[in-house]
């Protein structure tokens, strides 16, 4: 079976996945009634996956709900508007869409945790909960770029709203093709979505480049308070209540920031302490080549990706703060960085 | 002919563009002893592409000098490395590379401006100043394409040096491929680049993602005084000598931080409004779809791009950004906007 892309040059070996892929098409082929999950508090990818993914198989017939035990933020809400993600009747056909795990599926759908009949997915760490088949890709920068090639190998044409939806998964998952993950699949991927109507400028404009009031006033606090550890190693911002009060700033807002310390010359790891409730704090940790922050995070009861991950941890910001940063100063003077 | 680029779709139409290309193309494979010049206070697009071309010629055993009017700034040295880009021979033939006039050949260089035997150019508004030949493509995000397609016309091998140059001019001509001016062809030659080794991830970190100390500095100057104006439809910062002095912004720092007016929510148009000299500002304007900045630009006898324009007004702080500010009011009423 020859996987279908933007270009005839296999620009990826994607050998070995034909199975799962011939396996998990006949399923989509055969199945109705379908219910689609993205994970907990939900991205761009999961979001823009699951959508085109259902755009795909009622363009083929298929009855399809997409699901999520969270909310959506104001952000994403251009891929779902108004639908509000539940489950409003028995589905014969579980998917899984950028789960990396059992638990990402939330408490609300929890219940599905041996329910799901096929996992799509790209975080190296899945360990596959699938009943039926099992397409995890860790080669793939966003399960999108999977959602791309099953759609183009059952032949649905990609219309210009699925290769929005698509497009959005690659570029949030990627930071705009900016991250190590990106190969020149996803560029290739991309460009076939602009081809078929993506409408890249203004994604990328309302995705990256726009900033909130709020926003603004959040960047004024950060840039007054950040703090520098270890030589500079490492930097880190905290976001108390009081700020986000004063601000105003939106989940959306606080994502925008967390990736700020990590990007100052000479620092290795970057935090965002963000206060979620008295005396409890989330930690978002970012990190270049030399550090893994999901194990800094592991020994703080978190984890994620060896350059993004987090954890919560409970006391005052002062608490929390030397908490994570001892943790970090450990793994630094343990690896001799 | 049939131009090479990384897919054998045609992504876009260069039909028209044969002829030019092929008396281009026969031209450098005549010719030796070839000065390149890139433009006045150069930037990636024109630095990557005039050093892009020079190693593919000299890999086809010419001589090639690549010339400046201006000083690197430390950004771009990546690309210069310890050449100081001067005129050390007479040579026997000139090619300018993303020059759009003869103006931007800049001082040092302004005795070339009847000598240019070939143009190689993406600005639209180029009238050819070539004597032998001119290949201006504005369909091109930057000429690092246009040059992209004259290398593997020429069957010249991209190495990973080459892949390297080309891929910072396409990089920093579209915002790492989030302006307007990207295309599906710019994302399929960027992927090809990939493939021949450019260094995507790092490239990207170093031009986009990494702030100094000074940047830092820079931002909590400006996300202290940010002004609007028109009900939030204009934002302006304003740099002044004092702010330069305490940050030890440089030129770098000052130019990623132009953008920032822009991208707040309900910004028609942002402006930078930078110090240059005693009671002399230099102006960096940035609109959206509804404000040519060019034509506000050009009534304070300044230009450039559509979305992207400059000038250079002379007065204190606060006249500088009230003649800029009540130009654009009488912009916004003229045009109902």
């Amino acid at each position: 079976m020859t996987l279908r892309r933007a270009s005839k040059k296999d620009f990826i070996n994607l050998k070995g996945y034909e199975k799962m892929f011939k396996k998990a098409i006949k399923l989509l082929k055969e199945k109705d009634n379908i219910l689609i999950i993205a994970h907990v508090r939900p991205d761009g990818d999961s979001l823009g996956s699951s959508f085109a993914l259902k755009l795909a198989l009622e363009a083929i017939g298929k009855s399809v709900i997409v699901a999520c035990s969270s909310k959506v933020t104001k952000k994403y809400q251009i891929i779902t508007h108004l639908t509000d993600l539940k489950v409003t009747k028995k589905p014969d056909f579980v998917i899984s869409v950028d789960v990396a795990s059992t638990g990402q599926l939330g408490e609300e759908l929890s219940s599905y945790a041996d329910k799901v009949n096929l996992v799509i997915d790209h975080h190296p760490t899945n360990l596959g909960f699938g009943i039926d088949e099992n397409v995890i890709i860790p080669e793939a920068a966003a399960t999108g770029e999977i959602i791309y090639d099953i759609i183009r190998e059952m032949e649905i044409p990609i219309t210009k709203e699925i290769a929005n939806f698509l497009y959005i998964a690659l570029m949030t998952d990627t930071g705009c093709f900016r991250y190590s993950n990106t190969t020149s699949k996803t560029l290739v991927v991309a460009a076939y979505l602009m081809e078929k109507g993506a409408d890249a400028y203004n994604l990328n404009k309302y995705m990256f480049d726009t900033m909130s009031i709020a926003g603004i006033l959040l960047r004024r606090e950060i840039y007054k308070n950040i703090e520098f550890f270890e030589d500079g190693k490492i930097a880190a911002i905290t976001i108390t209540q009081q700020v986000l009060d004063e601000t105003h700033a939106t989940e959306d807002d606080v994502e925008a920031v967390t990736t700020i310390p990590r990007k100052i010359e000479g620092v290795l790891v970057g935090f965002a302490i963000k206060q979620i409730g008295e005396d409890v704090f989330k930690i978002s940790a970012r990190s270049g080549e030399e550090i893994d922050v999901s194990y800094i995070c592991g020994t703080l009861g978190g984890g994620g990706h060896k350059r993004a991950s987090g954890c919560t941890i409970y006391g005052t910001a002062n608490e929390v703060k030397s908490e994570i940063i001892d943790a970090t100063l450990k793994y630094i003077r343990d690896n001799n960085i």
